[in-house]
């Protein structure tokens, strides 16, 4: 009854890729051309291109949903990884412009074959989809000989204080984030990337998110968190293009220009213990207005907060423990990053309580300098933290955008 | 810092309750008559009113998005369950509306007491917003009082072949069932009233979907499960109001006349292993073509199934064995009944499998006439059991809808 244990799939891609590489210059991985969209973004149709300088998914303006996937590259070649990669790298460019996963399917046969594609998505527009890939720090080990090829920016996340982790929602050989309008289209990407994967890559871990809680362009309402506060007010964004450009893209001339590097925090808000709590102590945490979102230091949402004024008994308006000082960036020597994160509901533990929280993406050109002191000196005095508990983490290097003759990654094998 | 371990709400909403019965006839639960809206159905703003003869979201065009929530009532007294339902029915009536869960807050103050309101759903309209509440049979124990209201039609579900069901996905004493277009208003709902409950009742399974599997009337179009297959072709819908009156809505005059009885069932698909299943299998599984979802004896999507037509061998065209011929009414003595399911998909396993799968959920006149004899068909032969494994389950009592002047369930307590 199951009769094809390996997608054809990724045996087509390869023909695709060693068979066009030998009969003609130019025609690339296997990519058909004509699949490449031209930008656009009139609302469930909105197509975004797979290929580019940089990958999509990070400034393109944040989508509704997210699927979020981590996985450990089995016992493979070096070769088998490039493949794999390319093999990706030919589905996502498929599924961004809104086609199926690969040539055949989901529904057009041959019929004593598993179709190309899952087969979900038949019918539904991209809605945006992005499909952005990451490398981390263990594929960089010497079971594929690409440790000379290790980015000093990726670095081994350190241990914050209150660190709470779970190993099985930590690191990762290899990430996919795929971001949508409709959760069924980011699903749809997942699951069958995980797919043409069989063999040799599986899911470590993975999250869905249900609502995204960062503006990355002007145009965009600012969205809450499950705190219910307003998320990512002073979040850079696309338009800041000074800033994307330093702070966003990985300078440099090797393999990694024109990327980014890529932190994800799995971070359990206890929302009953919260929910509990009076709206002047959450005010007083956030350093905001729950209503508008504007600082207490006064004015409405964007306005700049002011750290130094001060009120009865000349305490600052805005706490010392607020969270919006500590993570401001005159609070860290001017480090900044782009924030891309998404609320998450998993169910409820035994205790009743909702297992709900803030799956956290940012994006940065080198951790070592942005996320990481932020983060410890989040870590050490915020506020916040009695309210929340990092279970989960990621760092990985998210190479440039693929281009029709080169797939995703191809910089680690040159 | 915690400084209120109960919301006000529920202290608010029992005063509005007993304050109001005493000072004037009509006021009612102490519900805003103002807040009672008319229908209406434009995209994000659509509304559906919470009172009625019957509850919404059960012949409501089916929304996008799911949160079901399962609930274990504390040790409390008869009064205080009374009291729960009456403050549930509150803060639905209010949500419905596009209100916040209580009258204070999430950021008006009073400043040193915790929001009515957890805050995320500010700003955000309604997204066709329903709240369907249920009793399970455990309710009707001896704890309450309530032995002699237990219906009985809700019986305590039978073992079906092939149950893999695991404690903590099963049964609970309440449910409450949220659907919206808009994932963070359904998950709003489910947390400001468990919130509500606290002290009172406990959360003991929860289950977030992200796209529909079913259509409920005739404009909308039929979405796909996770089998990449159209489901819910076949469905009732409220148009067809002979049927619905018959199938769907409790009969009789006690006090679940108008009500319905609800059944879930968590199905977890295995996806992985379907995926390598040949077209033709899927095909032959399901009884309907994947690409139009016509049946397998020929016509277009909307085409009866013909289960006598034969090809080749004098082999039925639609398996024996296919699900949409075990499921039809013409091989159950006529039973049917209204499916309103979702997609989900919870995470991976350790295997690196996705936890994906169909949250079902169908209401019904009489599960002893329609889910039970479907499911005991289905659970012995059909050939879509290869691929599914039933985790979780619940069946629940739904009650007639709520009125200014009652709240649900206000009939189990006359």
């Amino acid at each position: 009854m199951v009769d094809d244990a390996k997608p054809r799939l990724s045996r087509r891609g390869l023909f695709g890729l060693t068979g066009a590489a030998v009969v003609g210059a130019g025609v690339g991985f296997g990519v058909d051309r004509v699949l490449t969209p031209e930008a656009s973004s009139s609302g469930a149709a909105a197509v975004y291109p797979f290929f580019g300088e940089h990958q999509a998914g990070i400034v393109t303006p944040a989508q509704d949903r997210l699927h979020f996937a981590s996985f450990d590259v089995s016992d493979i070649s070096r070769d088998e990884l490039k493949e794999l990669l390319e093999d990706w790298s030919y589905a996502a460019n498929r599924m961004t412009a809104g086609k199926s996963a690969g040539e055949f399917g989901p529904a057009d046969g041959p019929y004593d074959s598993p179709p190309d594609d899952t087969g979900e998505a038949l019918d539904l527009p991209p809605a945006g989809l992005t499909i952005t890939f990451g490398f981390g720090p263990s594929l960089f080990d010497d079971r594929f000989g690409l440790s000379s090829k290790r980015p000093a920016a990726l670095i081994d996340l350190p241990h914050f204080p209150g660190d709470a982790l779970v190993d099985a929602l930590v690191g990762g050989d290899l990430c996919i984030q795929a971001c949508s309008d409709d959760p069924q289209i980011a699903v749809h990407a997942i699951r069958n990337l995980s797919r043409i994967a069989f063999g040799r890559a599986k899911l470590r871990w993975s999250q869905l998110g249900f609502g995204r809680t960062s503006s990355t362009t002007r145009a965009q309402v600012t969205p809450r968190n499950l705190f219910g506060f307003k998320d990512g007010t002073a979040n850079m964004r696309a338009e800041d293009t000074a800033l994307v450009n330093k702070e966003v893209w990985a300078g440099g001339s090797d393999w990694m220009a024109g990327g980014s590097y890529l932190v994800s925090r799995k971070i359990r808000m206890t929302i009953e213990t919260w929910d509990r709590t009076s709206l002047r102590e959450q005010e007083r945490v956030i350093g905001r207005n729950k209503g508008e979102g504007a600082p207490l230091s006064g004015g409405t949402e964007f306005t700049e907060p002011d750290f130094s004024i001060t009120g009865r008994g000349d305490a600052p308006l805005i706490d010392e423990e607020s969270h919006v000082r500590l993570a401001h960036p005159t609070t860290n020597a001017g480090a900044t990053m782009l924030r891309r994160g998404y609320n998450f509901v998993d169910g409820n533990d035994d205790l009743g309580r909702l297992n709900a929280g803030l799956f956290f993406i940012c994006f940065q050109s080198d951790p070592r300098e942005q996320f990481v002191p932020i983060q410890l000196s989040l870590s050490r005095n915020d506020a916040m933290n009695e309210y929340v508990r990092h279970v989960g983490s990621g760092i990985f290097a998210v190479p440039p955008g693929a281009t029709e003759s080169r797939p995703i990654g191809a910089g680690l094998f040159d």
